[in-house]
């Protein structure tokens, strides 16, 4: 039998076998279009070489402050040239990129700096003294083992230079000046092993403390290759950076984007101005975007737009199940709409509803509907299913029986970072269990319920709270909605609706409202599940435009349960 | 320091790493579109879940076969959907998929399946005697040794059905019946390893011995995406097989189709009317071919063309250095023909001429030009040079120094089978040698100057003329051979046959005498391989007693091209 499996026996080589990364896209975007544009900021243009040049710079300048491999280097900032270029700049030195959500508070981010052993902070300048803030609680609770990192300051035209000097004046490096210490023809290495980490990025999650999603080499050539993929992104895209780079990387298209040679246009604030303007501006052709940030498009005011728009945009959105409402509306509006589900722990969004062709020609409402699910695996993703919690058995796939989204795959996350626990329950039986609880539809596709601490359970009953929501969006005068259990004391639990009205209404009688709002859901749901409280006013959100509905538990445990006396 | 490293201690587990195949690509497919139409042959039409369940049959038949691991599975037939299934099947089966090229003699495929030590054999009725003569050979030649493989013989409407009947009373096992016998939810497993093997194929090279490309799991995968993403190819593409499978796995698109759920339309006989009429009938929008086969297309008969063509249709064509007078009749007639380059070392094409937009406005002349060269590294391709084969160094991007092109990453094959001493040379260096001769231009773009000089393409196969030299100087006239390539209207090149005669012949008749060798050449090889012409005379020595073959190339190019109405 032995020569049978002379087949196999043919060893890896170096010709023949690489570290599968990301890092080798640039090296060919800059060979194969160094003259075209990378990336638009502001009154800032790049081209592809250009950029490779800066990218090995920071790399070249990182080693010779011997950060390299093992070293971790995080960052501060909005969506600017320097987070793009950190995405390669920082692995092609062989350390691991940490990207800082710029809208948490000190004593977090010093909690992420000592957890992940940053050896270097690269900071917005706008965001400076929020670094010095977070480092001195760092250095204090640090008691005397405190080494301080390498900070570095990204000087922005658009700031106040005020915050530039100042971060000067304390002794942080310019980024500019920072590069043109390092050698724009570094010969950076890639990884020897492509298991090598490439990036870390903290996630709330549901716990107290902060978690980190360690992402490897292999795991982000993969993902990037896959979104270009699924996305049907063919050469030279033009990008919209709406969504954050520091939220899970940008579901890795800073990667994608090197592998198509496509042009990424920053933008410091999103606002649905700056999306429609930069479309015709640029030209842009592809961004992502939270439902949340869809909302805002489909609901800005006549003069902010520039509709009909002038060519094809293909939205991919995901971040939380988007109401088939607010699908609907962009698809009146022109916009091509991609619909993904992920999570930080998959590289961003791992599973799509995949178009099917025989979608066209339905009503636009029911287009709107099946799109509304989250879909099937990407082509990166090599398991998807929906198990009961109980057995770990998949559920029967008849769009009814909820169970946990569960996930297998190379676009599966290494672990979280210095935490074996989690690790053990997220990794159970083979699986890395989503914590969101969902159906398998008739054909295969699968629907998100809920996240499962989000399900309100009413008189034994679970409700889905996003079911609620997508009938709440249908209401006429409803902005945003979001739905919490509150305690109950009848049922135990029952849902409470928290809503934004449209602007322009007439809000002196939210009580008038209140009650049409309920009346409105009475005609579309079970008795249950109508909101027996309806909370207007503005809704607390994350930096990627998530609503926090922790926050919103939080109030609705404030308001005390619901009385008996109330039915 | 020990702190540092927590970033890379997370190990793999079986939630997020598994064997990179493309077989879970079939899987996909399956899933999202089970009711697409996958693969067109004649009257013949399959869905996605169809294929994905005969693929499963054929795996578990094999497996009911003890066919599996460490296994290798030969198949001759055209592009029959047999041939694409078993792209599936037998990898699933955890067998090594054998393609062998219908054009080869009963002698090469006895050596092939010997060589390959083939457990099943599954060929198309039209090559069942070809087969059979070859286990023939096989048998006598293994003395008492011979193990029969498992016979399986494909059958198609559009054959002759006593072929078909003398197979099965020969004993064989019809394909469909053999399917029948396998469980189509077979529980397939993907390989434990990704650097397992997944086809073999054998290159007649340079050499006289054919040698076996064996391709890996990871490769094949990485190859796959990047053709998609190379080609612009977006899901559901319908493709038309022009490109034999059986060449170094049709460029790697049987798996690529599968993972952008594309339909195949498959061609048992390639003609520039099918091509025309194929694209009218099912709507192609893609196909592959050698520069030959465009030749065909431009210089159809008006009454076989379809022209003006009725939508866009992509071209990748490869195999050898397409002239830029075809490419631009091909874009004239509203292809759009993506020129790309590589060896079945590589997976097939693993360089593009990438097209810029800049080129646009360029004459028609000018942009053919432009596309005739090899181009850049494919994304999946991690390194390509042109290097002085002297000192090994990178030649100036001047366009003129020429040097050997070499290549290196992910989409190199495994190595050359039960062949250390051709794996040694071919891998030197940390590199993969072509054996092609190019320079680089300016623009960073390569191009191929020459082939390894003792090459012959034929209507897109390689034809060694070292072995055509062996049969040669078999011939009982013959005293000295060289055989180099000579240009031909129909085959791109074809073999020329330089002879020296044995003293004391009668060399008065040479018309005569040739006629005799080409029919003995019939008789030993295949007819693409026989030489057109033979030229008599002595043969130019080095010092040394080497054949000088570029003074034979001269004069093969002083006689001009072999005209079509030779044939």
């Amino acid at each position: 039998m032995a020569e049978w499996r002379d087949i196999d026996d043919l060893p890896k080589n170096a010709a023949n076998y690489m570290a599968l990364t990301p890092l080798w896209f640039l090296d060919r975007a800059a060979t194969v279009h160094p003259t075209r544009k990378s990336l638009i900021h502001g009154s800032l243009t790049y081209t592809w070489r250009q950029t490779y040049q800066r990218c090995r710079r920071l790399a070249s300048a990182l080693c010779t402050q011997s950060i390299g491999p093992g070293s971790t280097v995080a960052i501060i900032t909005p969506n600017v040239p320097a987070i793009y270029e950190a995405h390669f700049g920082v692995p092609m030195s062989g350390a691991v990129l940490n990207t800082i959500n710029i809208r948490l508070n000190a004593p977090t981010i010093a909690f992420l700096l000592g957890h992940s052993s940053s050896a270097a902070v690269i900071v917005d300048q706008e965001f400076f003294t929020l670094a010095e803030e977070a480092l001195k609680i760092f250095e204090e609770k640090s008691k005397g083992k405190f080494k301080p990192p390498l900070l570095i300051v990204v000087a922005d035209e658009s700031c106040d230079p005020k915050s530039l000097r100042y971060a000067l004046s304390k002794g942080a490096i310019e980024y500019q000046k920072f590069l043109e210490s390092g050698d724009p023809e570094f010969a950076w290495k890639p990884p020897q092993d492509e298991w090598q980490s490439i990036a870390l990025g903290y996630t709330s999650g549901t716990t107290a403390s902060p978690k980190g999603v360690v992402l490897s080499h292999r795991g982000a050539y993969v993902m990037s290759l896959s979104c270009a993929l699924i996305w049907g992104m063919n050469e030279g895209p033009v990008y919209l950076w709406t969504l954050p780079m520091f939220h899970c990387n940008g579901w890795c298209y800073p990667w994608t984007l090197a592998a198509v040679s496509g042009t990424s246009i920053c933008l410091r604030q999103v606002t649905a101005k700056g999306v429609y303007s930069s479309i015709a501006k640029y030209g842009v052709t592809h961004f992502c975007a939270a439902p949340v940030v869809l909302n805002s498009i489909v609901n800005a005011a006549p003069e902010d737009t520039i509709l009909p728009l002038p060519h094809v945009v293909n939205v991919n959105t995901a971040g939380a199940a988007p109401p088939p409402s607010v699908l609907l509306e962009m698809t009146k509006r022109g916009f091509r709409v991609t619909h993904t589900y992920g999570l930080s722990e998959t590289y961003g969004p791992s599973t799509v509803c995949a178009w099917k062709p025989e979608w066209d020609s339905l009503p636009l409402e029911t287009q709107a509907r099946l799109n509304a699910r989250q879909g099937v695996r990407y082509v990166g993703l090599e398991g998807l299913e929906i198990i009961n919690t109980q057995n770990g058995q998949p559920v029967p796939a008849d769009g009814k029986t909820v169970g946990e989204i569960v996930m297998r795959g190379n676009c599966v996350m290494k672990g979280y970072l210095k935490n074996p626990k989690a690790n053990e329950e997220t990794f159970a039986n083979g699986w890395f269990h989503s914590g969101d609880l969902g159906v398998k539809h008739p054909d295969g596709y699968i629907e998100v319920k809920d996240r499962s601490k989000d399900i309100i359970i009413s008189g034994g009953e679970n409700i889905s709270s996003v079911e609620i929501e997508n009938f709440l969006y249908a209401h006429p005068a409803i902005l945003e909605a979001s739905v919490v259990a509150r305690s109950d004391e009848r049922w135990g639990e029952s849902p409470c609706a928290f809503v934004t009205l449209k602007p322009g209404l007439d809000k002196s009688d939210e009580r008038h409202l209140a009650e049409d709002i309920m009346k409105f859901c009475r005609s579309k749901m079970p008795a249950y599940w109508v909101p027996k409280s309806v909370v207007f006013g503005p809704l607390p959100k994350t930096a990627t435009g998530k609503i926090q509905k922790h926050v919103l538990r939080a109030k609705a445990k404030e308001m005390g349960p619901v009385k008996k006396s109330k039915l």
